[in-house]
């Protein structure tokens, strides 16, 4: 018997217990890391802001000439399928656009390969565990690693070169920190494995604009700051800056609104959330209840 | 009944069908390119400088902390067991460690996940094709993207980051060209997809030390200009400089001496290889054949 809660994979119009949720080891995907992603929350049994999701999903594919020839609704009622075939009412859902393999054994072109497009589920993740937040999360800013440069590989494009990421977080755990946040070679704060980072000054709300993806978390901060009246920016955000700032927090689809109360040696608000940062955690999860940002599953009864 | 002639790959200490290696789709190798290789040549039966592979490979895996338990011995075993199996005698030989699962679902901690190690042999691979260099090979000089910087991923432990060298390829084959070389945000050549890149400028052999992987065909282009009295140069390497060259080529595990004979638009050596790059070409085969080179493999009889 399988243990779908575990989790499911959609692989060749087939969905498979996530076990069996392989890639060929010769797949330009893995091999050149050729490759695109969006991962989804599903929380309460709805997915959150899905049309978001497959908006960017399907720029990124755009971007880099992916063409698996899968439609969107066809993509979209898959997603439906895996997720309520696993019975998982929280989950993380990602899909995936790999360039494949060449259609000639060691062909070079990267316009003669078999794109293809999968998706898989399993329980939901925090990128920054809720044991973390309650005890009070502490965040690195990378000293030994930049962050890949845009004119290096597109960021709004969400992909899988992390190595400056691991880099990052490798020294983060060395010093006893919990996650990290990486500059770039100008020295402004970009983002994180798995999150965009803001920072509120003097009741302003400031996040990146370049070097970053744009997160749909990120998106949804922006949009909630709006709905109660706080002013954004974006732009580009010097160190210096948010060191001196009032409160650090980030935002992910794995885990929402995470608030910060340590960067690099610097205790901010007393070792307690912020009053923005709090805010904004507690009305990401509202906003997950809201009809209007909910598409809802239909599991086998 | 398999053909084994097509490949085969050591997994979990098995020896399978190439068809049947894949890796999970939740691996770190995959899903944060958190994965390092090496592809060692196979030609006329025998392993072609396999000491300096496992060399560089061992340093890879170390810098990016990868523990896969798999000592150089074992490896080296399994290396020749896995191409004796498939009786291919002019072979692409990779080896690859992979960071693996988090141990602990939802767990974004790098050390404390599964490292495995795995190794897969397919016919050989000729990076620019002989028929290509048999009409002149173009390279072009990519414009759009420039290679990942060294202080955000260090390219010397060899990786699967190539979103910056797959652009730059669709813009080369736009083009109308055979491959591309990526400068670095000085405006130094660096290296491409799969090669480095040298120059040859009043009779001195100049390629880059600096933002590039160093190849070991590029430390037998540089041994061999040794043995025939040619000096040579490791330093940055400025695109004007190289353009105003005598000759260029490129060295590859895959095919050895590559010489182009066009460079962005600039036509070398009247369209035809160098007397330096051609010189090279074929001592890099003659290099191939020397007993102290090789590591012959015990095929079945």
């Amino acid at each position: 018997m399988t243990d779908w809660s575990k989790g499911a994979a959609w692989m060749g119009g087939e969905i498979i217990p996530i076990a069996e949720a392989k890639i060929h080891v010769m797949d330009w995907g893995l091999t050149r890391s050729d490759i695109t992603y969006d991962v989804v929350p599903v929380k309460d049994g709805a997915f959150f802001r899905l049309p978001d999701y497959l908006d960017r999903f399907e720029a990124s594919m755009a971007s880099m000439r992916l063409a698996p020839g899968v439609t969107r609704e066809a993509l979209r009622a898959a997603l439906h399928e895996m997720v309520a075939k696993t019975g998982l009412r929280d989950a993380y859902c990602s899909m995936t656009a790999a360039r494949g393999v060449p259609l000639i054994h060691g062909s070079r072109d990267p316009r003669n390969c078999g794109n293809h497009l999968y998706a898989w589920v399993v329980p939901y993740v925090h990128v920054v565990k809720p044991d973390v937040l309650d005890r009070g999360a502490k965040l690195w800013i990378a000293k030994s690693v930049r962050r890949i440069p845009e004119d290096s590989v597109n960021p709004r494009a969400k992909n899988y070169h992390w190595g400056d990421m691991t880099a990052a977080l490798f020294e983060a755990l060395d010093e006893g920190y919990d996650t990290v946040a990486l500059l770039d070679h100008q020295g402004n704060v970009t983002e994180g494995p798995g999150f965009n980072v803001f920072c509120v000054s003097g009741g302003r709300v400031i996040t990146s604009d370049h070097g970053v993806l744009h997160g749909v978390t990120r998106k949804t901060v922006l949009d909630m700051c709006a709905e109660i009246g706080l002013p954004t920016e974006m732009r580009p955000l010097p160190l210096e800056e948010m060191m001196g700032s009032d409160e650090v927090f980030l935002s992910t689809s794995g885990g929402g609104v995470a608030p910060m109360v340590e960067v690099a040696g610097r205790i901010f608000g007393n070792g307690r959330p912020g009053p923005v940062s709090e805010r904004l955690h507690e009305l990401y999860w509202e906003w997950t209840k809201r009809a209007e940002n909910r598409e809802d599953i239909a599991y086998a009864a």
